[in-house]
């Protein structure tokens, strides 16, 4: 049954807390100067999916990897639920709109794919909709491939119970506090239903541009695991700082 | 004549480059942390506006000032000459769409003013036109600190010898090669009536919203002393992490 979700969430034997995060910090030095060639070359563009359940660690993914790189290369988009305005388009016109232009970096804080997971757990939308869904997600990341945009789609896989605690510290820590939603916990209930919906989505969308799935119990070893993805990703496409033309 | 432009462009006497550097750190770490407070409370929002000439600084200070605050509360964007699609509408629609929501920190690298600026200089605009857009400014600025946004204004202020090793600098250094324009230095040949527009700018548009003038002949006193305007205004605010409701 669970084909992608049956990995760890928990970081792989052999690696320790602190020599892990000496070398983020050294990976993170690596993305800013990816992201600044990136920036001056402007022939391509990188967008970040970074989906996952409530808690699992989206806003910190952002703080932890992104804080260092120039703002002025690198954008980041929170997706709330649709306004009535943006509902009153089709579920990607609002997406589009914050595709990253050539030499940009755009991170998703949650994306299109929240407009699978929340009709389908919810059963808002008849199953053929839902299926057409998949389609123009498809479609959509391949045109944005097409025309030089590299696509990261990250899940970060956190167990249950880290869930619970997650929740837990929110209510107890005051400078977390304030992220505390009561509907994040009536979602929580429906678990089981997001993780089948997710499994979906890996299943029919990792064709064109795959999803990784990131343990991501501790947070040292998910900014780790994100950070090398994109600067081994990055390396490879020998990017150079133009001539004069 | 010059009323606001005849100080220095250089750091004042007693200030040292590496002590300076280090104070800046500091500056930039708590930066980071009334960031985050801005974020969590979202009462309020914060406009940079970043104006000067070619080879100012602009850039180098979203770089030197903002990498390291969570890019998730901080967007910047870059006003290029208007498109089409902007001139067919007013000279703030394009503006204002970009104007921060309430927890965020919004850098326009150049802005509004450019539109003051280049009809003035290349008299593309009648003097009553021109005359009209100061007040646009004025009562949209106004707009926006009623709705609690914190406007900064700052004026990079370098001099022409400093612009002129500048763009040499930029047709020597293969990392800094891609930002040569040979517009550039066309539109340096306009240096004084830019001054003189700018003198303008700063009489008519500082009642409610000052402009700071900014020595920025050396990169580490601009960076400095940016990031001591930013800090010591927003930590009066007094800020607190809001308790859950």
């Amino acid at each position: 049954m669970s084909k992608y979700l049956s990995i760890s969430t928990k970081a792989p034997e052999g690696f320790e807390k602190e020599k892990t995060k000496e070398k983020t910090e050294d990976l993170i030095l690596k993305l800013r100067d990816l992201q600044a060639v990136l920036f001056a070359e402007s022939k391509r563009s990188v967008l970040i999916i970074l989906q996952g359940i409530d808690a699992s660690g989206k806003d910190g993914t952002v703080k932890h990897v992104f804080t260092g790189v120039n703002p002025m290369g690198c954008n980041v988009h929170s997706f709330k639920a649709p306004t009535l305005e943006d509902s009153s388009h089709d579920f990607l016109y609002r997406v589009h709109s914050y595709a990253p232009a050539k030499g940009m970096i755009e991170i998703f804080n949650r994306s299109h794919y929240e407009d699978i997971l929340v009709p389908s757990v919810h059963k808002l939308l008849s199953e053929s909709k839902i299926k057409k869904r998949y389609d123009y997600i498809n479609s959509f990341e391949h045109l944005l491939k097409d025309s030089g945009t590299i696509i990261f789609k990250f899940y970060l896989h956190i167990s249950k119970e880290e869930q619970t605690e997650r929740f837990k510290e929110r209510k107890t820590n005051p400078e977390k506090e304030w992220k505390y939603q009561p509907e994040d916990i009536a979602e929580s209930k429906h678990w089981d239903d997001y993780m089948e919906v997710y499994e979906d989505i890996f299943d029919k969308c990792s064709q064109e541009i795959p999803w990784t799935i990131v343990p991501a119990d501790q947070n040292w070893y998910r900014n780790y695991f994100i950070a090398k993805t994109l600067v081994e990703t990055l390396k490879e496409l020998n990017m150079k700082y133009p001539e004069r033309g």
